[in-house]
């Protein structure tokens, strides 16, 4: 199938989809300030905090499945829906950290961060400022949330089309807000209750994946059986991308990650590894591990010592072959999409950045 | 104008809104399911928190509205847009309830008080649970919201009248969003910055009264010089329902209304009672009011002070000159509205239930 449509570079789609959330974040201060000054107030803090990071890999990934179907249609037309699934993450992120207590994202002051220090100078104390920040937080994300829904409308594809892809936008958003309702009670329900493969496939591969790529793909028109493999193939990405991310998060280079190695383990966090180490230790293995596992009060000796018991009963190892499975699969299905050899680079390549990360 | 649309009785509305929000909740704790056993468990807090309470009005008033100007559409055309509303509702709630610290809502526990029970055997410790039973409102809320949306496109009108209608949803979201911020920092900020006119027309007004009239005429095709007399009629509806609801917490009967009367008083809620209070009080009289006003402790009696100060003053009469004026500019809008008689008697009922109200 060849297209008509160019393939922009990761770098292009950044530059491209922070102009335009831009637009959108002086378009909504605009009406705020009709609303009151404090409201335009809010929409500094949302747009500071969208721009201050991220790849923008959600719109990268719509506009390259776009980009692999499309016949005569123009990236421009999709813009929108691009734009949507960035607010989308923006969104998922601030409640994310408001679940998480976290006020830091992106190394700067999150929503709830900055309206601690809007707040300081007002609130009676701090208990008071803190859940006034963390409801500015709350209505932040909850605004993005509805704004991804209303752009999809901008997009200038057949209504049909649209509706699809508003229908594939809902789905993901359900299936992150489950995703994270299993990834919260995981922390206080017994070991074993909710799989952490089950966490990955619905909070991080359903939205993050599954949505750019197939909604791609169905605005381009792209046949049904090919947006399924799409999925398929996104659902690999997804799950393979939070195992690596899992093993970075114990094993990997702090220096390149930018992310400490011994958190997760002194949180006790309860990823595949840890489920696989379930699986594979000796009885006496396991005494020992649990004797240095989620205690924040480990020593970076202790730290390390759950790190080799991790590799010496061949958890860490057992990640790596699941993830090198899930690889060989995704390039199983690249393999039979019926696009032009340079979107097959291009997923080729997402595949690669997904699953070989070193950081 | 002669419609063919049968007008329904708030009652009929009410059951054929229940029906449906029971399907919804069926249909998505079933699709919750295949994501995890706990994410059905959650669908079921959600259904019995929204099937608990609520006059389902904002489906009557779309409904109506609808009814008004249509010619040969029928009432299940638009159904999904009356769910949506609700949808919405429920959502605004449910996070309106977090800002606000609830876990009561109708008199039963809301999303947040049934997760505290659910949570009990399983959390550490109550700060931990109550703030996992905060993250699974606030779930809650986000799907409800992203739902609302989504139902919108199952709306059997043409595309171009559910797109305008899926703007209108968004613009009340927009604006809700700005009534809750500035609402919530009113609280903290010196009195007199954000006046509470603005809160009832951001916070009430919009979602509340001018989404549902609006889009219900929308939907119906009505000239657009119809929706913005109907965007008039409900901006007064909703300032004037906010402004009797500011009166029946602090003069109310409330054995008929349910709610404490002295609470608005000890809380110190800065409502227009009190801001006309500040404009014809002396300043003897207002020495003594905050002696009185915004302390927990107050006796009884000497809340019934301050109530009768507010009488003596004249911001009780003020507030109720306002509605009366509000009611009057209603019902001049309602006469001016090319609709049957019959739908004009539907809105004169509408401006008589909101503006004249007991409890």
């Amino acid at each position: 199938m060849h297209t008509s449509v160019s393939l922009l570079s990761q770098t292009a789609v950044k530059d491209l989809v922070d102009t335009h959330i831009r637009f959108y974040c002086e378009e909504r201060k605009g009406q705020a300030l009709e609303v009151g000054e404090r409201y335009g107030l809010f929409w500094d803090t949302i747009e500071s905090l969208i721009l201050a990071g991220g790849k923008r890999f959600r719109p990268y990934m719509i506009i390259s499945a776009y980009a692999a179907y499309a016949q005569e249609a123009e990236v421009p037309d999709i813009l929108p829906a691009a734009i949507a699934q960035e607010l989308l993450h923006s969104a998922m992120l601030i409640h994310d950290d408001i679940i998480d207590r976290d006020t830091i994202r992106y190394g700067v002051k999150n929503i709830a961060g900055q309206y601690q220090s809007i707040y300081n100078a007002h609130a009676q104390d701090e208990v008071e400022r803190d859940h006034l920040s963390l409801s500015a937080a709350l209505l932040a994300g909850d605004i993005l949330l509805s704004d991804a829904h209303r752009l999809l409308g901008n997009v200038n594809r057949p209504e049909e089309l649209i509706n699809r892809a508003d229908e594939i936008l809902s789905r993901g958003i359900f299936e992150v807000i489950g995703g994270e309702l299993l990834d919260s009670e995981a922390a206080i329900l017994p070991p074993g209750t909710i799989p952490a493969e089950r966490i990955a496939r619905y909070k991080t591969a359903s939205y993050s994946f599954i949505s750019p790529l197939t909604m791609g793909a169905t605005l381009a028109g792209a046949p049904n059986d090919e947006v399924v493999l799409l999925a398929e193939l996104a659902r690999h990405l997804g799950i393979g991308y939070q195992l690596c991310d899992d093993l970075l998060g114990v094993f990997g280079d702090e220096s390149q990650t930018g992310k400490s190695t011994s958190t997760d383990i002194r949180e006790g966090k309860r990823t595949v590894i840890i489920e696989q180490f379930d699986t594979l230790a000796t009885d006496q293995q396991k005494e020992r591990f649990y004797q240095l596992f989620h205690r924040m009060d480990a020593t970076d000796s202790e730290v390390e010592e759950a790190r080799l018991l991790l590799i010496e009963v061949g958890a860490q190892s057992a990640v790596k072959s699941h993830i090198e499975l899930l690889q060989n699969k995704a390039h199983d299905i690249v393999a039979r999409l019926s696009v032009s050899e340079e979107s097959k680079t291009v997923f080729y390549n997402l595949i690669t950045q997904c699953l070989e990360r070193e950081g």
